[in-house]
C-alpha cells in the first residue's frame, strides 16, 4: 500500500473509526485500525464484534494494499501532524507515515488478521435528514435502562413506516419521538438497536452530514452517511406494547414556564431524602398555581411556587426529581404542559411546541 | 442574625469560600460555611484548619448574628434562585431563605462551634498586580513536588525583596518567575506555600481583581482582595538553594518555533518506552537544525526535524517528554531558546520575551 493524503481528513477519519475500538479489546488486532484501499480512496475500518465503523477518505493511491496498525497511536500521530500532505507506506508489516519535518515508522499487523466486518448488500430501507435523526436520537436514548436484565429494553426502539418513531424506557420513565422520512415506506419495521450504537451513531453525525440511510437485515443494521458507516448487531427480543402506557387524557394539566419547573425542581432535589430522590408536586387549578416541595428531617425543608394556566381537578404526586430533569433538560420549547391523572398512575411531560415529543414519568406511591 | 442581600453576591461569595471546605471534614462543622455579620457586611467563611477563605458581601443588615451551616446545600441552593433579593433569617439553629418564589429552611450548627481562623493583625508586607501575581503563581505552580516526603518542595517558594521572586521544583525541573512590587520591600521575606493554598488563591483571583496584598506572621500568610482574603500556614523548613542548578551559561543553544517544538515533542512522546518518557534531542549547529527522535521496539520509532538558529558544539540529550512539555505549555512567546551543557547538567527553557521566567530540566542519564 501507498498513498498521500491530508493530514485533515486522516485526522476527522480517525476520530470517527477510533471509536469503534472496544473498551478492553480481546484480540490485539481489535485494538487497531484496518486500512485498505478501495476503488481509489482510503478505507479506515474499526470493530469490537458487536458494531463496526467505516471511513472512507479521499487520497492519491499509487499502491493498492492494506495493513492494521494500533489506533490510539496512530490517531494522536496523526493529531500532532502540521496540517499539510501526509504519504503512507507500507513496508514489511510497517507503516512508515511522512508529512513535511515529520517521519515514523509503525509496526502493524497483516489486514488478513482482522475480523470481517458484515455488510449489508440490500437497499437502503429509509432516508433521514442527518441533524432530525440527531436530535431525535439524544431526545430519547437517554431513557434507555442501564442494566442488561432486560436486554430489550436497554436498547432505543425503532418504528420505520409513514415515520420513524423512536422510544425509550427504563419502566420509570419513557421518551418518544417520531421525525419525518424522506419518503414514506410500505408496511413497517421494528428494530432495538443497542444503547452504544445509539451513542456512537450520534457522535458521528457531523454539523455539516444531510442525510443517513438506514439499511436493516435479519440481525444487522447500518447508519450510511456520505464519508462514513456504522453496522451494528440489533438486539433480539420483543420491545414492549409501551403506547399503552401513554396517558391520553389528564385529570389534572398544567402549562408551565419550563425554566422556572427546572430551577425549582432543582432546588427541591437538594432537599430530597437520600437514595429516594423524591419531592411533592402539588397543583392547584383554584390558585393557578403549583407548588413543589420537599423535605428531609436532617437537613431543612423548600417550598418553590409557579404561576401557570391549571386545568382540572386539584392533585399531590410524588416524583424522583431526577426523571423529571432528565425529560426537562432534554426540551427546548419555552412552555412545557404537565399532564397527571392522580397520584399513581403515569404522568406526561409535553413541550408545548414540539408535538411529536412525549416524556412519560412514573410517581413514586407514597 | 437578619439580613437582606443580592443573590449575585451570595453565589460569588460562596463559589469562592466553598473551596476552603476540605475533601473530608474531620467534624461536622466544617463541611459548614460560617455566616456572621461585620461592618455593615455579610462576612462566609470556611476553613479546614489548614487554610481559610473569607468573603464579604455587601446588603442590610437588620439584626446582627451568626450560625453555620452544610455548604454544599447552601451553594447549591443559591444558584438555583432567580437573580434577585435574597432574605436570610436565623431562628431556632435554622437558616431561613426566601427569595421571590422560592422558600427554604436549612437546620445549621452554632456559630460558637467555628474554629477561630487566624488573623494577620500586622501590616501587610507587600502589593502586587492580581493579574501578574495570578500568571506568575500558575506559571510555577505546576512544578512542585507531589509527595509529601519532602514537604519544603511540596510547595511554592516566595522572595519578596526589590521584587516578588517565585520558585517550584520537584528536583527534576524547575519553574522561576519574578514579578514587581507595587513599591519595593526593605530587607527580605522567605516563605514556603502549600501547593493547595496556592491552588486555591489562583482560583479566587478573579479576572476583575486589581490589586494583592500580602502579609507575614511567624507561620501563617494571608493574600487580601477587595472583597476576599486567603489565610494559610506555612510551610515548615528550608527551601533549597536553587539558584546554584540554573545554568549561567551553556555549551550549546537553539532558538526555535516553541509551537515546532511543542508538536515534534508531543509526536515523539508517542513512541517513547513505557514508564521511561524517554526522547532524545540532537541539536546540530553546523545544520542550523534540531532531531527529535524516539524509539520503542514494540510500537515503531519516530524522527522529527526543527530548523532554527543554533549555536555552539553539537549536542545529543536525552529528556523526560513530559518536564519538557509541561515547561512549554506555560510560555506564550513564540520562541524559545533551548540550552544545553553536555547530556548530564542541567538543560534551560527561556521564552524569548519573558526574560523573568526560566524553566530547568535534568536529562535522563544514559
Amino acid at each position: 500500500m501507498k498513498l498521500i493524503c491530508t493530514q485533515e481528513n486522516l485526522s476527522r477519519g480517525l476520530a470517527i473509526v477510533s471509536r469503534g475500538i472496544g473498551k478492553s479489546p480481546s484480540l490485539p488486532v481489535l485494538a487497531n485500525i484496518l486500512l485498505t484501499t478501495e476503488k481509489g480512496r482510503l478505507k479506515l475500518q474499526t470493530t469490537d464484534l458487536e458494531i463496526g465503523i467505516t471511513y472512507f477518505s479521499g487520497g492519491k493511491i499509487e499502491k493498492e494494499g492494506g495493513i492494521t496498525i494500533p489506533a490510539q497511536l496512530f490517531l494522536g500521530y496523526i493529531d500532532n501532524l502540521p496540517s499539510a500532505k501526509v504519504k503512507l507506506e507500507v513496508k514489511d508489516k510497517t507503516l512508515h507515515i511522512s508529512c513535511e519535518n515529520f517521519e515514523a515508522d509503525i509496526k502493524g499487523i497483516d489486514a488478513e488478521e482482522f475480523p470481517l466486518i458484515p455488510k449489508i448488500e440490500k437497499k437502503s430501507i429509509c432516508t433521514v435528514a442527518a441533524s432530525d435523526l440527531k436530535e431525535a436520537l439524544s431526545k430519547v436514548s437517554f431513557a434507555t435502562a442501564l442494566e442488561e436484565a432486560r436486554p430489550e429494553i436497554a436498547g432505543v426502539y425503532m418504528n420505520i413506516s409513514q415515520n420513524l418513531r423512536l422510544a425509550a424506557t427504563d419502566s420509570f420513565r419513557l421518551a418518544e419521538k417520531t421525525i419525518k422520512l424522506k419518503q414514506p415506506v410500505k408496511g413497517s419495521v421494528e428494530v432495538i438497536v443497542p444503547s452504544r450504537t445509539i451513542q456512537e451513531l450520534i457522535r458521528i453525525i457531523s454539523e455539516e452530514a444531510k442525510d443517513v440511510d438506514v439499511l436493516v437485515s435479519e440481525n444487522q443494521i447500518a447508519f450510511r452517511l456520505d464519508d462514513s458507516e456504522l453496522v451494528s448487531r440489533l438486539v433480539d427480543g420483543k420491545y414492549p406494547d409501551y403506547k399503552q402506557i401513554i396517558p391520553k387524557e389528564y385529570t389534572c394539566q398544567a402549562i408551565l414556564d419550563t425554566g422556572d419547573l427546572q430551577s425549582s425542581i432543582r432546588t427541591a432535589s437538594l432537599f430530597s431524602k437520600t437514595g429516594v430522590f423524591d419531592i411533592k408536586i402539588d397543583i392547584r387549578p383554584k390558585e393557578d398555581e403549583v407548588i413543589i416541595t420537599s423535605e428531609s428531617g436532617q437537613v431543612g425543608s423548600n417550598v418553590a411556587k409557579i404561576k401557570g394556566k391549571v386545568e382540572g381537578k386539584a392533585e399531590k404526586v410524588t416524583f424522583n426529581y431526577r426523571y423529571l430533569l432528565d425529560g426537562l433538560d432534554h426540551m427546548t420549547a419555552s412552555q412545557v404542559l404537565l399532564g397527571v391523572t392522580g397520584d399513581a398512575t403515569p404522568a406526561c411531560l409535553k413541550p408545548q411546541d414540539e408535538k411529536d415529543y412525549t416524556y412519560v414519568v412514573m410517581p413514586i406511591k407514597q
